[in-house]
């Protein structure tokens, strides 16, 4: 063994023992979404808007849909978070986005950016998502193709589904760390780069079915943003989030393994996960960066 | 027994015995909307507009999302009803909404206004919702939230969600009836305040589930639209729509008490529902204002 | 027997000839569709868009909801076929539409118009749907009443749902063959009239529940697309829709017969569907033009 892994060892061996503490910051993040019940100021595509709003209704989180630029301060400045996904935008919204973000970097408020189909072929809400990042989103949640292409590569993907796999694109993503403190990659697996801790967690769960319901990223973003809003770290309120689908996303495919059933078994599972379900069924692991 | 409670007892006498005639009404109401299917011109927001859509197909009536100006004018026209909704404005929709509450009132159609948001935070909106009150709305749909506000009270609600419950406010709610026949708060109960009975009509049922489907009471204010256009009177309309209501979401939390299959359930339950339901379950009772 | 009357019995049994090869053609193409996954680019209405997200990602296919004018012709450009539906238009949308179709016409591309609500009443999306025409659909997909006022008939709609039979109408569709190859119907029976065969083929099958779940045509519309796109004719990818529709209407209804349940139940047979289902279960007829 020679010194560089010695020290990896150590940066491993330190990170290991952050699993428990972070699973009890995750389980108090949902004691505290039941709780507080955060509104969460959301502006998403109109595939996704019914769905978002169930997922979070469920979850225990309030959600509000304002998209307009002229409620788009006021709103802001009330809601403990704030969601912005590019999935169908116009202009209208596009104004609103800006005048979101902007109102939730001047009072430190918590803000997901979700950048839905970033990449050459989109070039205005590509250009808005670049235009977004100054405002310094809380949590940069995407897939794999569009973190990538966000974080500067070239990346073809296909329409607003990827084509790379979440694994072999996270160390590319780490320069988006100039904007955001977390960056949330979803797939098979899902990747949270957490710049607090200087490390990725690998979380797993899910079903192969999830990417076959429509929004379920889109829902996962507004979910982040719940959640960051009521945990101790940004960290612990992001992997919640993602716990929190990849348990329900397994849960209800043991029940319903085709598309119409699992969808609805999914919002079962979103509202009625208890917390020894966050400890029987957690399924993470912390790798250095 | 003095003087002032023996009047009271005797105005409480004679809206008791309204009561099997207001439930035959509900009945007629109910009968009608699944033999003329009337036409409902809904402009909504875009978390609610395939529920809503579901929700009135499924009760029998026959919706249309219009939200357009350029068109508002000339479906307003030919619709049975109409349902304006303030939830996701967009500068196209608010034209479009003034158009279809001028022609409602030209041409004496009823109309539904549900003021969703309505409050100091949602300025643009409620200026909105303020102008079109000019209109004369047939009936007025809000949680309690938005109703208090609406009559001028100083109210703080939760996003779009309320912060009161309907029982607490309804006596606010009178200045209204400047403005509007009917003014509907749902809620735990909902409450019917009626000009025409000079009465407020107490409406029990649901689920506590109802609140965790979004788009319920946008779903609601739609089916009170359709359900005035082919009743006997105003009253006896927006009541069969909270009844049709009540009775669903009571009889899908027999069957299912989570979030996706309660949803399910409601939708299930709002096609399903049968006379024998209306005469077995209804619940209400009837408060002199 | 009349010489009119044998020349019409061997068009008759040239057509029944074509049963086996046709009903295999569109098993390739139900194949291509799981394969290929391709990439559908949809503009819908705000009611749609979720459903027919679902539908398309259940199907097999890769939909995406791009409708602003800025990123319309880059991504007409790269998906494999283009849904146009006119349900709720917006100003940018009905820019953005004109974009794609042009696009579509200038690349080659499947493209399919929706006519959703055509007719006098609703002017401004009955002028737009004659606009498109002259970019040539390679398909139109609509209820009795659309085609049947699209092809220049004095008809009169109940807002968006057809107030006439396919049957009685679809011989009024013929002019429609001046702007594209193929014209689909929808309604109890569906009725697509293949300019290639010069025939119509009559698809039975389905439930009466169809039309009480709201966008089932929007979906139709965007899977006809799909299917376009990996199908050896036109003719071919439009039955398969049809068809696929047809035996998931007709297997989802023998499992749930009221609303909510037969919406799960829909989107459940849709992604099930398999090989075996369409040798037992496709009922269709070609007949003579």
């Amino acid at each position: 063994m020679n010194q560089s892994e010695q020290l990896s060892n150590t940066a491993n061996d330190q990170l290991h023992d952050l699993t428990s503490p972070l699973l009890q910051q995750v389980i108090d993040a949902w004691i505290e979404l039941k709780t507080q019940q955060p509104l969460v100021h959301i502006m998403t595509n109109t595939v996704a808007s019914n769905y978002v709003a169930n997922i979070l209704l469920a979850a225990g989180a309030s959600p509000a849909m304002i998209d307009n630029p002229f409620e788009a301060e006021s709103f802001a400045s009330i809601a403990s978070a704030i969601n912005l996904n590019l999935g169908t935008p116009t202009s209208e919204q596009m104004q609103a986005m800006q005048i979101a973000a902007q109102t939730a970097q001047n009072l430190g408020k918590i803000w997901v950016l979700d950048p839905v189909g970033y990449g050459a072929v989109l070039k205005w809400r590509s250009d808005m998502a670049d235009l977004l990042l100054q405002y310094q989103p809380t949590v940069i949640r995407g897939n794999a193709s569009e973190i990538s292409a966000l974080a500067g590569n070239q990346i073809q993907a296909k329409g607003v589904d990827s084509t790379v796999s979440s694994e072999s694109i996270y160390l590319q993503a780490q320069p988006l760390f100039e904007h955001t403190e977390c960056i949330a990659i979803s797939g098979e697996s899902d990747f949270i780069l957490s710049k607090e801790l200087n490390a990725v967690i690998q979380i797993n769960g899910g079903s192969y079915l999830q990417p076959k319901i429509t929004a379920s990223g889109c829902a996962l973003g507004a979910l982040t943003a719940a959640y960051c809003s009521v945990s101790s770290t940004i960290t612990a309120g992001t992997m919640a989030a993602h716990i929190h689908f990849a348990i329900a996303g397994k849960k209800a495919y043991a029940r319903a393994n085709t598309a119409g059933s699992f969808n609805v078994a999914f919002l079962d599972e979103i509202y009625s996960l208890n917390e020894e379900d966050f400890r029987q069924y957690s399924d993470f692991c912390i790798l250095p960066l």
